[in-house]
């Protein structure tokens, strides 16, 4: 095949997207992206609720990207997102493959994840909070994890179906918060895993086309 | 019975340690110094090579202490430990609670771990890395866990025993190293809660002693 002539050069920079033509894509990459895509778990999910140090949030994003996490939710009420920690600017960003829907507040997330059907988990210790391997984290599951240092709000324990914790055998009676989220998220790996619910696309197969497209374009 | 008179007091202050004499030690806290060390694990340990972030360093002892790790071990041979990370400031500080004993090569510190029949696996994903969710974390092992940017050392490789990794599901291909140890002594955690690891202490009755005394001086 001939190399194209100066019109269909510009035919073509037309008829695609500017990035797509800058990076062209191998079919390594295209397949990598199928591959996740198809393991994605559109029904668990995590709720950053306040959580304010970007080293934290970046490592919460890349659990999250780790064990399929498709979508995760913010709720900054009383301090600002942390600059940066939700940007996409690497390929090694996890913020690049885990979107982030901010809320304006709890109660519209909460009502944003109901519709979806999830059960709304706050992660913390205290009367009637159930240890992390008393539940079926199977169901679609939404963990609300709150501030470094105050953690979840009495709002989102009031609003939550229920309380998930880690349980501890030592002296100080916290985990860090990314921590403690990955330790949540990988529970729910090792049920989901055991189950065979990474074995098949959960994402219908427009949705995974939609997000192959895109996915392909970052 | 009567306050001692003043030279009754200069005997019991010579006696008695300061500060077990300044900070009085309530049963409540004996109670729980007692209940974590009957929990502690001294066949579970991690050994951290040239780890370099002190929130790193410090949300990992969080959960060794967490999960009942007795004593960490530390190498630095390419750099300094992190300013502080280590130190026993407060009591919220798990730097408190374990015991972080540091080696000066990778060699001795493997040798003292063999001579104590752990298993030693480095954490990493490549050629014969078995899952997390493969092994038996009831058996001694201790994790070996590498710089944030270079991994584990090639020698640490090739000294270890095996190689464990932490399957992931996503696009970016690695976990922030102290979610990446939590992950791991979690399901260690989980593994000897179910057989019953916890209820019953592994420390000898001597030693469990002295380490109480020791703890209700901190």
């Amino acid at each position: 095949m001939s190399a194209p002539d100066a019109t269909d050069r510009q035919a073509l920079s037309r008829s695609q997207p500017l990035k797509r033509r800058r990076w062209p894509r191998t079919e390594r990459r295209q397949a990598r992206i199928r591959s996740v895509l198809a393991r994605r778990q559109p029904d668990l999910t995590v709720v950053l609720e306040n959580v304010h140090d970007p080293h934290n949030v970046s490592a919460i994003l890349r659990s999250c990207d780790g064990v399929g996490v498709l979508r995760a939710h913010a709720v900054y009420t009383i301090e600002e997102p942390p600059a940066g920690a939700f940007a996409r600017q690497t390929s090694a960003s996890a913020a690049k493959w885990v979107e982030v829907e901010r809320h304006k507040s709890l109660g519209d997330c909460f009502e944003r994840l109901r519709a979806e059907c999830f059960s709304i988990l706050v992660t913390r210790i205290g009367p009637g909070s159930r240890s992390l391997y008393e539940w079926d984290l199977r169901e679609p599951v939404a963990l609300v994890l709150g501030n470094e240092m105050r953690g979840v709000s009495t709002e989102a324990r009031d609003l939550a179906d229920g309380a998930i914790h880690i349980p501890m055998a030592g002296m100080v009676e916290s985990l860090n918060v990314s921590v403690a989220c990955a330790v949540c998220l990988y529970e729910a790996f090792r049920q989901r895993t055991a189950a065979g619910d990474y074995e098949l696309p959960k994402l219908d197969p427009d949705h995974l086309r939609t997000l192959e497209d895109d996915w392909l374009l970052r």
